[in-house]
């Protein structure tokens, strides 16, 4: 998918929202563990409900490898049916890839080609042969870890390398690598002061903003420092969509949770 | 598999050999390719041919995870072929995974007890929640990146942070981190000349040393500088070993070359 076909998908929805599919065997509701397949099944169901109201979907990859060989299936199903029902939707592969050249390229082929996602997530310690790689793809995209919302985000993200923070380091080199108009940067939203930073540095690029919601970000803060011309950016819910009912009416809860988060950001988007 | 196991099989087989498994389907040899797996009997043959050798095996997972769900179920078939034939041989998932706490755990699950290998390799970047919790796990292993052998770890790993490199930052942080005994690290070959630098920070852990051979290292040199009362150091070779033949003899072409690799370990050894 370009760019701008994510973005027309934005102004028509009116909706930024990236729902996380980290799907856990031990919370999802007790009916659906008698399915031959219950992580698809619960992800085919919130996505049912919600294709409406966001523009991406992002499997978070530990959730499926976690159950091996039957994981692998429930991932390549989950993404084959939104690929085959909704093709406008944009595709996260949550998987923090991050090796050199060789052993990139089949990490990008694995996530491009053989499950056919728009993008994946990438770690930069490695450098330039550890990003490239997954830059090759047309109409592809990496998504580079810049500064993340956890604790250990303080461990080296923020620490200064040559006279500025490590996370800042990564956005201006990562912005000379060849093919880097197809590299988006994820920017945790618990740190909405660091949007006007990070905007002089790469103003163009699209930001994933987990930690809106269950982490504690405020949607509003980030919009108003983060957002571009193009908007520019794609919040990040998970638990607080999929796991808002836990009872045969689990589908219907999380719309409703999505479409709150859909209508907050139409405000948003009108107001520009 | 304790660290002490690990030394025990040093000792025994005089050699600290890691036999890097990136097998990829264009280059193993023709014949294979009628076999219903041909990356299993591909590594099941090297394995045979050189497990008296080699005290560690590493299954690249890109080259896996590459062919998808096919790919999952070789990479399972491999490892439990190591287990149930060799289980005094360490293994390592060379997965570079990294992410937050509940994510990083299942990680951990997936390869840890899934798959039960001895040991993954882990990325720094998102700090110490993403790291603690492959630490949780008794006799099992993280090797966290430092210093990497390719071009690009010059972009962020060798740069000055707080007053030094961001690779001795990583070692030093990584240092106080919940059960850090069971953290190893992964420091390239290329730059024999760090790693008097390296021991006087973790003296006492082991290094997973990529580089020797394909990526021009010099194993002399780097056990010169970085071996330390229990070797410490686990020197990998992956193409330089697997792919060494193409014919119906390639397994004992692989032979001969980790024996050669072997040979000069031992010399070393009991030169100490």
């Amino acid at each position: 998918m370009t760019t701008q076909e994510l973005v027309d998908q934005i102004e028509k929805k009116k909706s930024f929202l990236c729902v996380g599919l980290d799907v856990d065997l031990e919370k999802i509701p007790a009916h659906l563990l008698e399915a031959e397949d219950p992580i698809f099944e619960f992800n085919k169901a919130i996505i049912d409900a919600t294709h409406d109201l966001a523009v991406a979907y992002k499997p978070n990859i530990a959730f499926f490898e976690t159950y091996g060989v039957k994981g692998w299936e429930s991932l390549k199903k989950t993404i084959d049916y939104l690929n085959d029902n909704y093709p406008d939707i944009f595709t996260i592969a949550d998987a923090k890839r991050g090796d050199i050249g060789n052993t990139a390229t089949r990490y990008a082929k694995a996530f491009f080609e053989d499950l056919a996602f728009d993008s994946i997530t990438v770690a930069p310690y490695m450098g330039s042969d550890s990003v490239e790689p997954f830059l090759e793809f047309e109409d592809k995209h990496a998504i580079l870890l810049a500064l993340t919302s956890n604790k250990g985000a303080f461990d080296f993200q923020t620490n200064e390398i040559d006279g500025e923070a490590l996370y800042k380091k990564v956005l201006k080199t990562s912005s000379t690598y060849q093919n880097n108009d197809r590299l988006m940067y994820v920017v945790g939203a618990t740190k909405a002061e660091y949007f006007t930073e990070i905007r002089k540095i790469i103003p163009e690029s699209f930001l994933l903003v987990p930690g809106v919601g269950a982490q504690g970000g405020d949607l509003h803060a980030v919009c108003k420092n983060g957002m571009n011309d193009q908007v520019g950016l794609l919040i990040n819910s998970s638990r607080g969509i999929i796991y808002a009912g836990n009872g045969t009416d689990f589908a219907s809860k999380a719309r409703e949770k999505a479409l709150a988060l859909q209508q907050d950001m139409q405000v948003i988007l009108e107001a520009r």
